[in-house]
């Protein structure tokens, strides 16, 4: 079974690493943009059946190691 | 209007950040992960209000900076 977790950063953290590729591409000419904020994707495929069973853990990995709960949020889909 | 672009690698390029993630998860117990790749998501926003013309604008920002096209695949979505 497979989800997509995506991270991304609280709307109050400032995000440097988006900062710098707003910058960039507002040098590029790409004056039509107000904003752009980078985060980070995961795939996962687990063995397990039951999606329930399956969200949990993967709601675990989050919490316990890819998610820093203290500045960012995640979301997690089936795919 | 506002968009969001997930960058992924290829499905036949090595994800050496997703194999230490992999193995961190299964050292700490979760032996039903099958595989974790990693990628990277961006949430942009433009002013532009025709979502055709925003959206060939976002997929140029893509072409010209945000992806690396030889190893890298990225999907466009409305949010």
């Amino acid at each position: 079974m497979k989800f997509s977790v995506t991270v991304t950063l609280k709307k109050d953290v400032l995000d440097p690493q988006g900062k710098v590729v707003q910058n960039t591409l507002i040098n590029m000419g790409m004056s039509d943009l107000k904003s752009i904020r980078q985060g980070k994707h995961f795939e996962i495929d687990v063995s397990e059946n039951d999606q329930t069973v399956a969200e949990k853990k993967i709601d675990e990995m989050c919490r316990k190691l890819l998610v820093n709960l203290i500045i960012e949020d995640y979301k997690i889909n089936k795919i």
